[in-house]
């Protein structure tokens, strides 16, 4: 059951396909009756504040793309879009605003609140028992869900936010990248190293360095003088080249992006009407408004210089917006630090100086200063701010619709909100080479997949920061189960190539697991996208009798039939797993090189040397393998062998399709594999293939 | 066996007692006969490499004050102390140069880099096999111990670098703290507090805003009117005011401490013999010349000011040297910004300008400008950089052995060097509230002890950042097991004081229970300093032919018959333990309310509430436990309960004195408490106290 409040003047995000379908209340004063919460009017005018009490058990689940454990209490959270790439404990903002979160405990309810400007999530931060949502001035709309489980609560959401973006297949290959590959010759040696060592490889990526002075839309002629034939080159190697795209349009004589946006009116504007401009990459640049219909399907146009030159795969960044500085500040900062100049500086008047330059980035009063044209009306920045990312993804995907209608495109984007799922996935921005944020990885999973996030991932081995070889490895182990797995590092930083460490059998073996694990890990996405269900479920979502299983933060449902248990500590050669019930322990090494064991339900500690993946199946559960391969293409769906855990019966439903086709329904993918206890194998439906089992 | 290698002409550090003792080698060139490593000039003109293959399970401990684990292969650490207080696992510096470290593997041999320049320890980052320390130019002192255990060699290691710091009894008690107490009401209010609610306090720390313009060795006339009168009062309610030292001397006429050491020439000078001029807390200042003998015993007579008021402890802060800019350099920053300004900045020129004020602090080319007076030399800084903490601390030391010769004073550091521990305690430093820096707690405890600093501990609820109450009630669960108790936060954070939060009782219970432990932990640590020995203990040192005790990353052997576990993941009600043998675990809420329990050898999976502390005592132990108190004073060791875990018999040696006195003796302090397998109870020695065993 959906609930629905409605408190001031809210304005339409789109995060639901159809809002206007579900009748909702409206919310004039405090004290009406919400159910569940204490409504009230904060500090501020039309400021609201949600107070929930909690019970000493409860668990909170959701939030997207946040710090902290998959379990999200005790610590309070700001949905406010921020590029900040050192994502401690104490930070509060990263760079989504995912407003979904589910109590479970005394009561279980699922809440969305829908406000495009900042909302604070206090879940036991203040005070342990309780709970207070602060949503900023501008009205929002409140959705309460009740009724059923966890994962029905969820799939009851991901009905009304709408079917989640499904990308072409082989964006399921491993893809590598680094901010600093500067040419052609870069990009073939990562390709030839990861060809010539057979460790897999279906894309690599390129970051700013491809374009000319980072202006969107070009590519530097010197670096890459025939960007098409380049293209194909990579291509012929089975290899996609994946470009990023920056939100800000360099502001540039000659430059027609530029030029046309400013002769139509695309750019946002402050309040005089002149363009706002901002510092990034490009130097000085404006902002396209992409909740402006017109300049959103201008600036998706753009996309088609790349894609006539053979390009199917972007990645959206900078789009919180991401702000290094404001000019207009910029310039009152010089001014001030002029007045210091020559003095002698007492410790105030130094740390005055060095918050003024620390303080330009990403700057709350420089979003206060331009607007948007959105349905209709003017509206400040900062009262939308979270959906800028989620309507520059919405730019590209409307156009792939427009331009490519019949072939999926790669897309995923650094902000967003809900409601951009349907356009984009999005990785989890410039994390760093951390064994924490190994771990945040996995917490991330399942709050990503409430709302709808199912291509997602982080920056396998970490992107700030220097990673070392054992927790590149690590890292993979747990990469190989996501959908988006990208090894990607930023510059000034150790390079994160397998070829540059020592084991790259470990690689191989590591890396090989994916292109084997695919049929299953695709088959578990593309039934989790069309069903609106979740492909990384908490335990206690598949066991939500078992006390034991709400716990356990660091092991992760993985579909149907698999639990996973990475290991995310540094020189450990095991790890702790709790099991809800019995399972058959697989200990891979590579597609060949495998083990196999059941364990009884409850604590275990499996031992995991550093080349080994534990992987965990459920009982009267099959997990279908490929042989492996090099790429995405190569793996041969006509050859599976089967990991299982079958003592009467176990069935599979093994989803495929050509992986490139838009228009997809379930039930035309689905392969029915039974294994019964005498261990033979039957299969019916679309694919026919020959089957082991192992 | 301890085998000596001199590299160089090395400086003299006194980090040990007496280092002519021990007859070395001297290197002169590569290929000589180092045994284990591979000694090679590196890059540039004496700097050397000594590299070490390592095998595949081969364990490093040590490096005392450092992120990552016990175990601390896997990362590259430089000792170069530095003020930098977001340690993340990417940091390579802390705040200390603790360069001891000892292998354990296929050879098992302890290590001392005795050099006071910048050393760099590669541990297996760069190849996973391969141990490597680098020392930058100006000779060293390599010592390689071997033979026996590894609690051996840190015990003969131990015996070359002489007795650690002994601090007054009352030193063990909890102490709250917060860089934001400002006046005698601020201070008040805390005593009142504890004192209000029944939770322990022993001591109050005052941070630098109780001095008058931060200026060292004065106290602000407006906030604190009459400062004996008020450390009487304090004294009285049994708390001990303990104010913080900087190592900068502020610039201004008038101010004694100043002129004085202006005239002298006591503060370390530029080549042009002009005073350095540094901006710490205070603005502009002057660094006494701490390595000079002289000058180093005039800046230990200025604790006389505040001695003579009562104080009895300090903390010495900022001694790295801690620099917020060079003034020479600020100079030329302002000038480099004065030609960006009115500019047109592209990217480039931005990160320019933000680099220069960023780079303002801690600069090492600052570092290089001027110099000391040690030993009869001119000595750059940078070449004994890592001294300078020492030295600080030293002059302290030896001015309270002049001028409080029968009476210990409490002294801990930031910045320390091997040496230092003959003359101070340490805390770690500017962590931050985050559950990571938590567990790095435990894991620095063992290192720390190798080099001597028993008299440690991190600041309990962390520094940086907002505590939430379950953080602070985890950590505390781990701090009362650490001799410095110190709650500590920032101003601009989150308030850490326990009555901040809403369950008084739960930090009272947990509070109380050092007080409870306190006759055990008192024991122990008087044990581990007049014997050498290490207080807390990786379970591998205890248990060093069991491999799965060698990878337990989070579990510390306390003294002789005590292992904890403490919980350090939020949300969490409980915690995996690995018990090496059979133990007896006790679960405590607070000294009168605990229940035990007998646990086999192996893994467990061990229920832990919030309010839970876990102790598990070794068979044929005993742990004595006083009934508790407020304060170390009012810890009745007339009647002690005794935890147990005895089945034939067990003993239990208790150490007591009188918690003041600095020329302690061991065999004068016992206390024999025999446990019989019928339960009876016999004692003998020095104090005859009342046993029930609980």
């Amino acid at each position: 059951m959906i609930r629905k409040f409605i408190f001031g003047n809210p304005i339409e995000t789109e995060a639901l396909v159809d809002s206007q379908s579900i009748q909702g209340m409206s919310v004039e004063k405090p004290g009406q009756g919400i159910p569940h919460f204490a409504a009230r009017l904060a500090g501020e005018e039309s400021s609201w504040e949600l107070a929930l009490d909690m019970g000493e058990r409860d668990i909170i689940y959701g939030l997207g793309e946040n710090i902290r454990g998959i379990n999200k209490r005790g610590w309070i959270y700001e949905s406010n879009c921020t590029d900040d790439p050192v994502h401690t404990e104490g930070r509060r903002e990263l760079y989504a605003a995912h407003n979904f979160f589910l109590v479970d405990g005394r009561e279980r309810l699922g809440v969305f609140v829908d406000a495009p400007q900042k909302v604070t999530f206090d879940f036991g931060y203040s005070r342990r028992d309780r709970l207070v949502v602060t949503v900023d001035p501008g009205g929002f709309v409140l959705y309460i869900l009740e009724g059923g489980s966890s994962r029905q609560i969820v799939r009851e959401f991901r009905g009304i936010i709408g079917r989640s973006y499904i990308p072409p297949r082989w964006a399921f290959g491993y893809g590598q990248s680094r901010w600093g590959y500067m040419c052609e010759d870069d990009i073939r040696q990562v390709v030839r190293e990861h060809r010539k060592k057979g460790v897999g490889l279906d894309s690599v990526y390129m970051d700013i360095d491809y374009m000319e002075d980072y202006k969107d839309f070009t590519v530097n002629q010197e670096r890459f003088p025939d960007f098409p034939r380049f293209v194909q080159e990579m291509r012929d190697q089975k290899v996609h080249l994946v470009p990023i795209i920056d939100a800000g349009v360099k502001i540039q004589e000659g430059y027609p992006v530029y030029e046309e946006g400013v002769k139509e009116g695309y750019f946002c504007k402050k309040e005089d009407q002149t363009e706002f401009v901002g510092g990034v990459w490009p130097g000085r640049v404006h902002f396209p408004d992409m909740l402006n219909e017109k300049a959103r399907a201008w600036f998706g146009d753009q996309y088609k210089f790349l894609l006539d030159q053979g390009i199917d795969g972007f990645w959206n960044d900078m789009n919180e917006p991401a702000l290094f500085y404001g000019e207009d500040h910029l310039a009152e900062v010089f001014e001030k630090l002029e007045e210091y100049s020559g003095q002698e500086l007492d410790i105030q008047s130094f740390f005055a100086v060095k918050d003024l330059v620390l303080g330009l980035a990403g700057r709350k009063e420089d979003y206060r200063t331009f607007y948007h044209e959105y349905r209709g009306q003017r509206v400040r920045h900062d009262r939308v701010h979270n959906l800028y990312g989620y309507y520059m993804t919405r730019a590209a995907g409307e156009a792939f619709d427009r331009l490519k209608p019949d072939k999926r495109i790669l897309m995923f984007s650094r902000a967003s909100y809900v409601g951009m799922h349907r356009y984009g996935g999005l990785w989890t921005g410039d994390n760093c080479s951390w064994w924490s944020h190994l771990l945040m990885n996995l917490q991330m999973l399942p709050g990503l997949n409430m709302c709808g996030f199912l291509y997602s991932g982080a920056d396998l081995g970490g992107f700030g920061d220097d990673a070392t070889e054992d927790l590149l490895l690590r890292w993979l182990e747990l990469g190989i189960f996501v959908p988006l797995m990208r090894n990607h590092s930023a510059k000034g930083t150790r390079r994160q190539e397998f070829y540059g460490f020592d084991h790259a059998e470990d690689f191989r073996g590591i890396i090989g697991l994916r292109y084997g694990l695919l049929p299953y890990l695709y088959s578990e996405f593309m039934k989790a996208a069309l069903t609106g269900d979740m492909m990384f479920l908490p335990l206690s979502f598949v066991y939500p009798e078992d006390p034991e299983a709400a716990g356990v933060e660091d092991q992760l449902m993985v579909g149907d039939g698999m639990m996973i248990a990475p290991v995310y500590r540094q020189n450990a050669r095991g790890r702790y797993v709790y099991l809800p019930e019995d399972m058959k322990l697989y200990r891979m090494r590579g597609v060949d090189s495998l083990e196999s064991q059941v364990l009884p339900a409850g604590h275990h500690y499996v031992r995991a040397e550093l080349n080994e993946v534990l992987v965990f199946v459920r009982r009267g559960h099959v997990v279908p393998m490929s042989e492996g391969g090099c790429c995405v293409e190569d793996v041969d769906m006509s050859s599976l062998r089967l990991l299982h855990f079958v003592e009467t019966e176990g069935v599979y439903e093994l989803y495929y399709d050509d992986g490139e086709r838009k228009d997809v329904r379930l039930e035309e993918g689905i392969t029915r594999i039974l294994v019964r206890a005498d261990k033979t194998v039957e299969t019916e439906g679309l694919l026919s293939p020959r089957c082991q089992l192992i």
